[in-house]
């Protein structure tokens, strides 16, 4: 497994012609847990090869967000994916991404001015800049997602749909613990307390699924459904719970397209999200 | 020659095995004259083989411009291009570029701010997103410009190594008609008396050279100098005349750097650029 630190050997590792084969790039921040692994899992299912990037994306996180806390155990991931039969580890530094004087960046598609784009303006900006530049840097033919991130999925997606991107987007689903909180890398800052009130959203999302299979299509009742779940589950900090339509994220109008429920809330300091496809 | 109307086509055929020499690409927005053609030779001369990109860009254009009368003659250029050994021309369709929906952008990099940027907002935004977009479907090892338009070479090329494309910037000389005038394809809409005092423009940055060659280093004077030979010229309408920083475009604050002299003004309804480097 090779560990390449900026774009330019980045391609040249993509360009020798023993790479030839189908390249799938897994996109992560580190802190990589089962749910990273199945993505790697999923990536070495489709494809021939898989690289694993690791950046902690500076450009994504607002000035008052957690960028300084985000964890970075970086040794622990390489040797998870090591395991994992990974061929190339992509980490480049900070600088190497942003050097002195950067100033172009991607302006993301209309699908990320709703929910988190309203909640933390200029985060997809920063994910939409650094995706392409590890598309550039990476120039896999599939690049995995998790589910669990679904507007950013969407946002991507959209992107390399305007800017004619010679990418393949696989989104695999969301791996939970076995109570059911969806993986996420800012699940090590939560207190047991919170951890336990934490469980609230995946229940709520589950019992929104259930009320749509039994018919429900009142995306207004839907919501309203979720915020009561997670009250009474002890989460007074929700920053949206809602049905849209899965496609371009506003509320679902109609029962007749694919939705999804999304849900935002903070537990103490920590920001988690999480959602579930309604499918028609 | 093959003449390509998508993206998918486009990298496809750039793809082929046959086609693994160095390809330069010619981005150009068709109605070609000399200027162009020199482009093309510049670009045969360093590279296998050549593509020529025709497309008339509409994000590139403010609602009141010239977007409507920009004259699209291409089966002329085509005519041109026959005889200059070009491998493929690129011309897409508006609607195969900016199908329905589309919504991402490039955000150009700080030195599209200036001039230009200043005076045509959302110029760069377009330029940006159209190169990009030419690049990313013809994925060619040199991107040939012409200096004529010198602040758009200095914004692509800052775009180029923020993204990390994996494309070399070059940029080749401005061509003039014997009378001094830079070729365009904006020329034609000159009337005879615009024409002539069109001529004003390269008599000022030639005169600015000279005054430079001499050791004049004031850009205040050197600017005063070009806008008097203009309005002498019969140039009312002037844009900017300055001397500026060859890399940043800010004003060239000292005389122990490469700067440029540009000018911008217009002729009746027709705006016109030009510019002259200013070596140590």
């Amino acid at each position: 497994m090779e560990i390449i630190d900026n774009p330019i050997d980045a391609r040249r590792w993509m360009a020798a012609p023993s790479r030839s084969q189908r390249v799938a790039l897994v996109p992560t921040m580190g802190a990589l847990h089962d749910g990273h692994l199945s993505l790697v899992r999923r990536a070495a299912s489709i494809a021939d090869r898989v690289v694993v990037s690791i950046f902690v994306n500076p450009t994504q996180f607002a000035p008052h967000e957690d960028l300084a806390r985000y964890p970075r155990p970086f040794e622990a991931d390489v040797a998870m994916l090591r395991d994992s039969g990974v061929a190339m580890v992509y980490h480049p530094g900070v600088e190497s991404m942003y050097p002195n004087g950067f100033s172009t960046y991607v302006e993301p598609p209309s699908v990320a001015t709703v929910l988190e784009g309203t909640i933390r303006p200029g985060h997809f900006r920063g994910v939409c800049t650094v995706v392409l530049k590890l598309f550039v840097a990476v120039p896999a033919q599939i690049a995995v997602f998790g589910q669990k991130d679904f507007q950013q999925s969407a946002v991507i997606g959209a992107m390399v749909r305007d800017l004619d991107l010679a990418i393949e987007m696989d989104v695999a689903a969301t791996v939970r613990d076995a109570d059911g909180l969806a993986m996420s890398s800012r699940n090590r800052y939560l207190s047991a307390d919170e951890r336990i009130a934490a469980l609230s959203i995946s229940r709520s999302l589950f019992a929104t699924r259930a009320s749509w299979q039994d018919g429900q299509r009142d995306a207004e009742v839907l919501g309203s459904q979720m915020i009561d779940i997670m009250r009474r589950g002890g989460i007074d900090n929700i920053d949206y719970a809602v049905v849209v339509d899965a496609q371009t994220l506003v509320p679902c109008p109609a029962a007749d397209r694919p939705c999804v429920a999304l849900i935002a809330a903070r537990l103490g300091t920590t920001r988690l999200i999480d959602n579930v496809l309604l499918p028609v």
